[in-house]
């Protein structure tokens, strides 16, 4: 199984070249109908994409979606998810995709789509976007955890449409993309009703899915429309959101890519096969090309609207997440990234400036949470991060972020070149982690009023500052920096991967836990156990057998 | 691997059968010192126990002896952890042993250690015992865990004595038994910090163990004794226990095991493999060869004193105890555990009138402490629960809390038998989760308000009123009752066992997460993945070359 060949994926699309979607607008509502292509898989000779099933492609696609919704339409305020096939909502992730991946496709497949839900409770939370699922057909397994993922859900009561969560039953695997969190964490279902609703194979209908908290009304087929467009008007009655246009539209990111390197305008990659590493290098303001600076860097609302998808902030960040994405998905055997920030620091603290001054501005918003978001997919990247920290580093304010990511950061004390780095506002709550706390506050757990220090400290750290501080995990002189950090990146090179991957989901997320971090860490870690049971993925396996002749087998232990 | 015998398992033992331990009393200091007989495991023709690491029987006398300290020596205040090895403090849990235990088996032994280690952590908070590690030899890995499940750590400082995670480095897992949880979570370790740490094979001595805050302090070999007794004396002086004994004495259960029927006293197991279902039973306070009342059910703390192991309370839940753990590592295929309780409710509401009434002695106190970690024994305990309330049952008060542990109940609604069910003051905060919350709070976790509406409930609940409240799953009549009972039974026994685990796990802790469930949820199912893959346990898997010749082969793409 590990050996099925999957194409390079891009995350890169947009709405004339959506194959599953339809993104149609009307005032503050935005309908996002789901019509999933059956031969628009991406391995097509592998599996059709029946019933609405979806595979990493038509996720893409939702998440493509989303994002233009947050930029591109100021103007919506609630976003309708539902179904244009006929008696069928979604029939959840397609089974015979997933039983003809590899372990690590199926593991990185369900960190995207729990990522791209999770995107929709972060615009629900902070961007004055609320989601209504008009469930009008079945709604099996991923398909109802997509509606989870939306603020209210309203079912059609024509004797047909259901909700349900068969994974167990059917797959003997979980309802792993939230499900099975946000139905007792979310909705608060009570446990016994949860237990016996994930082990339904039919799901339920009508007014035993309100009962139950699964759903929150339902309707005949007569009312549905109405319940729905009226209810949706109500949600969006409720943002703060523009009334009015217009956005800024999110062009194409167009990497070169050229042997192992990829060069978007401000982000680098270059990968070094022999040493299974990663070299991501983002780039400060200042492109060598001359855009304006109030382009680059503009510095009121006005200007930003204007400088559009050009600005360093969103460009910079969705370089970044796409070279994130690529890098989990296409390169399993990169075990490593280094980080690095290129430039001039007082251009990134220039811009961190101007993002905290226009914070309340819609746009701004969005543009932090993007930064927000991606960082958070850093920390949620199952590589080894590693930040280093040189003379010419623009480590400042946001691009601290990265640092303060990484596993480790390296900050050479050089005796002659200047080598320092720069707290800003910008560090001290712009951009939490999963768990609701600052990077430096989980750093500083131990020590919170160091938290308050470091962020008043005026002006750049020195490296040996930062070391003091607690900043940076060492900060070698010019002698020791070459064969230290060589050896620090040989060493990690050479242990298990997987040791590393739970290791590094272990540390990282320190402090309290949230929803967010319940489904990635409690949820996946059981499904990606589940992932490589006999039980679901041997021969005879749930998942494995799921549609073709003959029951599984199982091996009775229980663990 | 999954085949390799392991003798059946007993977690009875005394001080005077320890092989591994050595306990004496110095006042109201405890020394609690590891020796371990290297040819002492349980399977001793599989691998020596060198080094101090240990197996599950090292961890079932360390077990036993913590019971006895809370219970049998009230004058205990602080515990020493040592060890009687020169240079070596403990290596962990032995590989070889790892190596050749079934998946299961390995993820039940480190489920044992965890729950071992919070029940130290729990002594600390609840009971007024403090632990004191004094590492005076090489510590490592599950030796360190061990460690850092104390209050306190000291380290010698000779040059050689160390504490260290290898498990990354040089097995291919986690720190697994609360290790990297711990670190970062408990001692707050900064995450860079504790990275570099998990990685170093060889661990950390004197001063630098104290600057990463592995440990508290470190002391030269002639001054170490001496602080370490200073110490102990100063924790000892904080604690609330009484100044002097006597304490009780807790004697061997000694169930009577014939063919698939285990009979306790007061709790009885029968096993039906056909239907892969364990029935156990508890009986209220009412035994037939006629224990006088004031001995089941004493109503002063003298009372209790002079009963001794024998009331009820503390008889009943050891047993309960003893025998969810002979199922979990003897009986793997069970997979169900039907749950009931018999007898006089209104014998178990005068335990719980009397547990509550002296809360606050000592004794007292612990015997609500055992109930409450073997309560969380059960919501750990990865078999489905099913409770059934039938006429004659004894559901009240404490027992309660065995149907709310239960994935669902059912309560059998009678039209001339009476069947109710009664909660006591015991419900209301006497037994919380590990998540910190009563099962009461998570149950109505959607519905804050009812949990103090059925605790305010006076008197018994029938079926229909129950069902009514939420407190049970479902009431079938008695036409129904068999078949419904019957069906859900079946279907359970169906399911794919890994994803009925995976399910349960996260149903079961909604609500707020604590060290204990991240332990738990995020670490152990991180550990269990770990534990099925090909870079530990396969033939050149980590795990499995450790200690023999030649370097692991690792697949080295990540997840």
């Amino acid at each position: 199984m590990e050996q099925t060949l999957v194409p390079s994926v891009s995350f890169e699309t947009s709405p004339a070249q959506y194959q599953h979607w339809k993104l149609t607008f009307d005032g503050p509502v935005a309908t996002l109908a789901m019509d999933v292509r059956e031969d628009g898989g991406l391995r097509p000779n592998d599996y059709k994409l029946k019933l609405n099933s979806y595979d990493l492609g038509v996720d893409i696609e939702l998440a493509d979606a989303l994002q233009r919704l947050r930029f591109e339409h100021p103007e919506v305020h609630t976003v309708v998810l539902t179904s244009l096939k006929p008696r069928i909502f979604c029939a959840g992730a397609n089974i015979f995709m997933l039983g003809s991946s590899s372990h690590g496709f199926k593991v990185n497949f369900c960190k995207f789509t729990n990522e791209t839900r999770l995107g929709m409770e972060d615009m629900s939370a902070t961007s004055g976007i609320k989601f209504l699922a008009a469930i009008n057909g079945i709604c099996a397994g991923g398909g109802y955890e997509l509606a989870l993922a939306c603020d209210e859900i309203y079912l059609v009561d024509d004797g047909n449409a259901s909700v349900g969560l068969p994974e167990t039953p059917l797959l003997g695997v979980l309802p792993g993309t939230g499900g099975l969190t946000r139905v007792v964490d979310k909705r608060k279902v009570r446990r016994d009703l949860a237990d016996d609703f994930s082990t339904l194979s039919e799901g339920v209908r009508g007014k035993r899915a309100v009962q139950g908290r699964f759903v929150d009304a339902t309707f005949p087929t007569s009312q549905f429309k109405d319940a729905v467009a009226k209810r949706a008007q109500e949600l969006a009655a409720m943002s703060d959101r523009p009334s009015s246009g217009p956005g800024i539209t999110l062009g194409p990111l167009n990497p070169a890519v050229s042997g192992d390197t990829i060069q978007y305008k401000y982000v680098t990659g270059v990968i070094d096969r022999a040493k299974r590493l990663c070299e991501l290098t983002v780039s400060a303001p200042g492109h060598p090309e001359g855009l304006p600076p109030h382009v680059e860097i503009p510095t009121t609302p006005e200007e930003f609207l204007k400088a559009g998808d050009q600005s360093w902030a969103v460009r910079a960040f969705r370089e970044f997440d796409d070279a994130i994405l690529r890098l989990r998905l296409n390169e399993p055997e990169i075990g490593t990234v280094v980080l690095r920030a290129a430039g001039d620091p007082k251009a990134v603290l220039a811009v961190d400036a101007a993002l905290h001054a226009h914070r309340s501005h819609w746009l701004v918003r969005e543009i932090t949470g993007l930064i927000r978001r991606t960082l958070k997919r850093l920390d949620l990247t199952s590589r080894s991060l590693c930040a280093l920290i040189e003379p010419g580093n623009a480590f400042a304010g946001t691009l601290v972020e990265l640092a303060l990511a990484a596993d480790r950061a390296y900050m050479l004390d050089h005796p002659d070149d200047d080598n320092t780095i720069q707290l800003s506002v910008m560090n001290g709550g712009a951009y939490p982690m999963s768990n609701g706390l600052t990077r430096l506050q989980v750093r500083f757990l131990g020590e919170p009023d160091t938290v308050g220090k470091v962020l008043a400290h005026d002006g750049p750290y020195t490296a040996a500052e930062a070391l003091e501080a607690g900043l940076v995990f060492s900060a070698p002189d010019d002698i020791d920096w070459d064969d230290e950090v060589r050896m620090a990146l040989e060493a990690r090179a050479a242990f298990s991967p997987d040791a590393l991957t739970g290791m590094e989901a272990n540390l990282r997320f320190a402090g309290p836990e949230t929803m967010e971090t319940k489904i990635f860490g409690r949820l996946t870690a059981w499904q990606n156990w589940i992932f490589q049971r006999p039980n679901a993925v041997g021969e005879r396996g749930a998942l494995m057998t799921y549609g073709r002749e003959g029951r599984p087998t199982f091996d009775w232990k229980r663990t």
